[in-house]
């Protein structure tokens, strides 16, 4: 099942995206603590404004070097446990809403990454147990300023920007996370092409490892890293990154 | 004026505390949002169980290294600009609450800390703007797993543990942060003496750089660093952090 939150006619709500993925049918609260009640309404998804699918009350967590390939392409190897970051709650953007470059930065990357939705309070979640605390997946782009990441050491600043965390467009709750292609284009043309299954630590020890550390609330975030052929943004660009089974994430970039 | 937040009969509420700091004038509403009209109740202190006087919706802003004797300490120098991390949400903690140390780590240290509550939204704040989106001042214990610090790079583990942020007893609103003695008792054996006039970066210029990041909610916190003589702290142990003119924060240590 796809679930949007959108705007239309000036309200925002939830809603289940049909077979056609022409309307939605839209729910009567949000889906992760009311159910999946729905209004009887549809709304046609041309007339929807899509908006991030959710906003989290706590953390995006981000698991740094999770692909091998990617962890070459940054001159390392992948460790042996979660590298695990945070971004801000802020920096979240919906589709088709732009990457606002920051002056500071000289570099700023792409990275398209598989999210996972957190459904639950979780704390010290076996791995076997993880699938009972996950919601769903969407596509998210951990944009990080490279040139900032190298030079600050700690990597708040440097992925935390206002609209540094592009999700959406919807959130799938049935996908088996394991064997999804991963691609993403700048301008249509391809610059990532990754497979989900190649991921070093899988979605279930990730949640496990994370909710060790911290709680986690409904509605937290983990993106569980990128794999190789990150590249740089330029203003007038456009980001997509298909997700197999989720959709594709459209996101503009323009200069702040 | 001293703004607590409170349990009392089974209600929370907010409350300023009277001039003998024997009373709660009971607050109508979180005085964030809400100003400051009272229901015209008073509650004893005694009698009150005071709570973490705020839970940012977004972020737990850091400030690594910003006392020079400090940074000395960590063998290094304190860095040109402000070091900028997070914590989550879920480490916050309130007055005499335990900190629950986790069996991932094998030293846990504190770290005595004054903790700026951000009042408004606010971005891209100039430094002589900065006291008009300061709602006031409250004491921080930064817990930090050293050992994971060290080994993980990335300091979001060490620092983002759940109780890894006891802050309190309450939010003092009219404040000069920049002479005020900070000390730090480990079972009443002082640990730190450290003067908030030593930060290495003042508070206007930590809120001018961190907002032109990311965009400060109200609520958010900013950590502003510690002075040197931090140091382990064990199961059993109580922590009290003193900050001239804002009062002292209570934290016991009990392993998980």
């Amino acid at each position: 099942m796809k679930i949007a939150r959108f705007s239309h006619d000036s309200a925002i709500s939830f809603g289940i995206l049909d077979e056609d993925e022409e309307e939605l049918i839209v729910l009567a609260g949000d889906p992760m603590f009311a159910g999946f009640d729905t209004t009887g309404e549809r709304v046609s998804l041309n007339s929807a404004k899509l908006l991030a699918p959710v906003i989290p009350r706590s953390k995006i967590v981000g698991i740094g070097k999770n692909y091998s390939d990617h962890a070459a392409e940054m001159g390392g190897e992948a460790p042996s446990e979660p590298l695990v970051f945070l971004k801000p709650n802020t920096a979240i953007i919906g589709p088709d809403e732009p990457i606002i470059l920051p002056p500071d930065s000289q570099q700023v990357d792409f990275e398209g990454e598989l999210a996972v939705v957190i459904g639950s309070v979780a704390r010290n979640v076996r791995a076997e147990d993880a699938a009972e605390v996950i919601f769903g997946y969407t596509i998210a782009n951990d944009v990080t300023a490279r040139d900032l990441q190298r030079s600050d050491g700690q990597w708040t600043r440097a992925k935390g920007f206002d609209t540094f965390c592009p999700i959406g467009p919807v959130i799938e709750t049935e996908l088996q996370w394991d064997e999804l292609s991963i691609e993403t284009r700048v301008n249509g043309k391809l610059q990532q092409s990754g497979n989900t299954g190649d991921m070093v630590h899988g979605v279930p020890e990730i949640v496990a490892y994370v909710s060790r550390i911290f709680t986690l609330l409904p509605g937290d975030l983990i993106l569980t890293g990128t794999p190789s052929g990150i590249g740089p943004i330029a203003h007038g660009d456009t980001v997509a990154i298909d997700i197999q089974g989720i959709g594709t994430l459209f996101s503009p970039v323009a200069a702040r």
